[in-house]
């Protein structure tokens, strides 16, 4: 690996809320590295969970473990998100030149002045596993990724999509989720299908007491087993033997003297931490690293 | 006023931090109106703090009690808000062509296919406070509002800029900041030059421990001082007399059912309310209101 490789690989965040990802901040450890950034106004920022901040309950996603995988392969490059899921979306609601749409294209071009475009995340599917919208999943998520392609210049983008958890139909909503079966099967079937197109099983992933979204762990193993599908170049039909040993890697990662410093200023900025207390932790930074 | 009222009378808040907002969120009453929105993903979603997520230690900015403000004035209608603020930003980083500039139109154009387009709001100075870049305020500034109004097609937009806080000079960072009356003076100049633009100046407003944030009571203050700029097209020169009982009065605005529901199942979806308690006060609320 190149040590000067200063390119942003870029990822787009696209579908509905468990791309956005609920799950509770305080029930696993934070990643933070500087390597890994997250679109903001058109900039990369150091990424920080949350990520993709479409409701008040966003949380834990799949993406910050996604990039903690890549950079394990990726020792010496950044890597960058670009947050555009948006909860409760329908695949009618992802209509080529609606607003969620437009904004995903726009987002992801603003970053391609600074990034590589290198793949497209996706999940989505519980809004449209009821009332027979299963039928119509293949073909709306063939038409839409192939605008997503065109849009962006990019024929030949990876596509990696998961699965819908198997606690959906016995959840608080449970009784809605009548199709969601159906969407594996189609979710399934397009990764088959379609080029550089990869599916990702939520075999044995739980969730909140909802019900309804991937619980914090949950997010981070089924980030690393988007990024072995993304790697591998095939389809995760199934837990992955190493899960919880990459996570662990990830999370524990020793912090550089930057992200240190970095992490204080947000205490402090917070007003978790006073100002003395700042300065004099600062100043024990600076003197173990000088 | 007309009870048939449904449309959105939006705002963009642009600028730097002290718009994107950096109040505790555990220093004030919440303020939550479903007549309150903002824009997510080209989309209307009821308005939550923090409104602005460009860091992860955003939090209370003026915009929400602007927008509390303006609902007292427009007991039937919607307002929404269109967070495009970037924390740390010159007006070099807003240049015309930039991301943040590109950012910001591109959002406020999504936002006019579903309002109709009311004001911007600007706070931004901090960053022009030295090296002699204050020379260059007011001209800088009366480019980019300009381009602003070209681009949105909305050349009698009215435009309301806050001062810089008095407090910046004695803070941590106070050493940085020698040029930031001159700012205020370009900020002023520019409202009293410039046709439906306003100045408001944070005379008396107080900071987090940084000296260099306006704190959250502080905000809710300056919120009520632009909508009064707004209101009465005039500048607002120093505190009003009703503050403290126009906070009071938006924050303590009786709930809906509505968003009494809402937010208890934001509470739930965060984990602080289990599935009994929540199905429980949900039981709760129909009934008293049948």
């Amino acid at each position: 690996m190149d040590r000067e490789d200063h390119t942003v690989y870029s990822f787009l965040m696209i579908g509905q809320s468990n791309m956005a990802g609920r799950g509770y901040v305080k029930d696993v450890k934070p990643i933070y590295d500087e390597h890994i950034k997250m679109l903001v106004n058109g900039r990369w920022q150091t990424m920080s969970e949350p990520i993709n901040f479409d409701r008040p309950t966003s949380g834990i996603g799949l993406a910050a473990s996604f990039a903690g995988a890549w950079r394990i392969k990726n020792e010496n490059s950044q890597i960058g998100l670009i947050p555009c899921a948006e909860g409760g979306s329908s695949l009618d609601d992802w209509e080529v030149g609606g607003p969620l749409f437009k904004n995903a294209v726009f987002q992801t071009k603003l970053a391609q002045h600074i990034s590589s475009l290198s793949g497209i995340l996706w999940h989505q599917g519980e809004n449209d596993s009821f009332g027979g919208r299963s039928g119509c999943y293949f073909d709306k998520l063939k038409n839409l990724v192939a605008a997503f392609r065109r849009e962006l210049q990019a024929p030949d983008i990876p596509f990696i999509a998961g699965g819908l958890g198997d606690f959906l139909s016995s959840g608080r909503y449970g009784k809605y989720f009548t199709e969601y079966n159906s969407v594996n099967n189609a979710l399934h079937q397009y990764a088959e299908t379609t080029e550089n197109s990869y599916f990702v099983a939520a075999s044995d992933l739980t969730a909140n007491a909802d019900g309804l979204h991937f619980d914090a762990i949950s997010q981070r193993k089924f980030g690393i087993r988007y990024f072995e599908a993304f790697f591998s170049q095939k389809n995760v039909l199934g837990p992955l033997n190493n899960e919880n040993e990459l996570i662990n890697r990830i999370q524990d990662k020793p912090l550089t003297r930057t992200e240190k410093a970095a992490l204080l200023e947000i205490s402090f900025a917070l007003g978790e931490l006073s100002l003395a207390d700042l300065e004099e932790q600062l100043s024990k930074l600076n003197a173990l690293s000088s």
